[in-house]
């Protein structure tokens, strides 16, 4: 396989960019930057997410059996590099953001334009990220979207010139 | 769970375009639009489709335990279109395509910026999409691209201000 033409068609596929929320109800909550998110169904309405195995958030999410993706605005490029680092929980804050508690538990943040929960279904074992779907069960659109919800969203293109996370 | 509210965070998910193809070396060759996808592993590298599990595209894959994955370029809105209807394979066409047979004898359009094979990992059969997991095996650039990868791609927000498929 030619790898620069494999790394090249992979950055190929576009990203939005999310924080990848869950709290495992013993002391563990995890807040993360991710970008590998597709919805998988309609019926009942799943999402997959590829989460680094080896990462603190991998492992809270799969101790809660839920998580919350929130999805990060057009603006909120600060935030996307704030949940690349290890998050830190303290005055009711997770790394400087409010949030409150979820359905499911897991923190949605109160500053993003919209967020989705989900109870994990399945996790794929597979890589050196596992494939994580989960079921939408409750949904929240913390602000008014005008126009395309896919227009509203952070994308991995609006981070960087040169900063992708895929190929 | 408020359904207005989880369809209109689901369709913040920014989507590419893609032609899912495979032959199944029995006479059945499929070739469709999908844009559920996401690149899961770095290690391997392995890709997530959402593919309706009653289409003759999933049986023709599930038979094959391969596809292609072909990006469309952002100019290539009739491709798009062209396979949301059945594929029709004549005079050496795909519904009107030249097309390569791939390493894994999936085709491989000629016009299309890129493309990857997968070889199928493993599926995970859950709702009225399954989750086809697929370890890139092989990519071609078929064009040169200009800038970063993902400003090449068709995206879903190309195809119409009312086009979704997600939510």
């Amino acid at each position: 396989m030619n790898a620069d033409a494999k790394k090249a068609v992979l950055r190929m596929i576009p990203y939005g960019i999310y924080v990848l929320t869950a709290d495992d109800a013993k002391g563990n909550v995890a807040a993360a930057t991710v970008n590998w998110v597709t919805q998988s169904a309609f019926a009942p309405p799943l999402v997959v997410v590829g989460v680094k195995a080896d990462s603190g958030t991998y492992k809270t999410v799969k101790a809660a059996q839920s998580f919350a993706l929130n999805m990060l605005g057009k603006e909120q490029k600060n935030l996307a590099f704030t949940f690349f680092r290890p998050a830190d929980v303290s005055d009711g804050n997770i790394s400087g953001q409010s949030f409150r508690k979820g359905e499911t538990g897991a923190p949605i943040l109160v500053d993003v334009p919209g967020a989705i929960e989900c109870r994990v279904t399945s996790i794929v074992e597979q890589g050196d990220h596992h494939i994580v779907v989960g079921e939408v069960v409750e949904a929240h659109l913390n602000k008014p979207l005008a126009g395309r919800p896919d227009a509203a969203i952070l994308e991995m293109k609006d981070l960087g010139d040169n900063v992708f996370y895929g190929g």
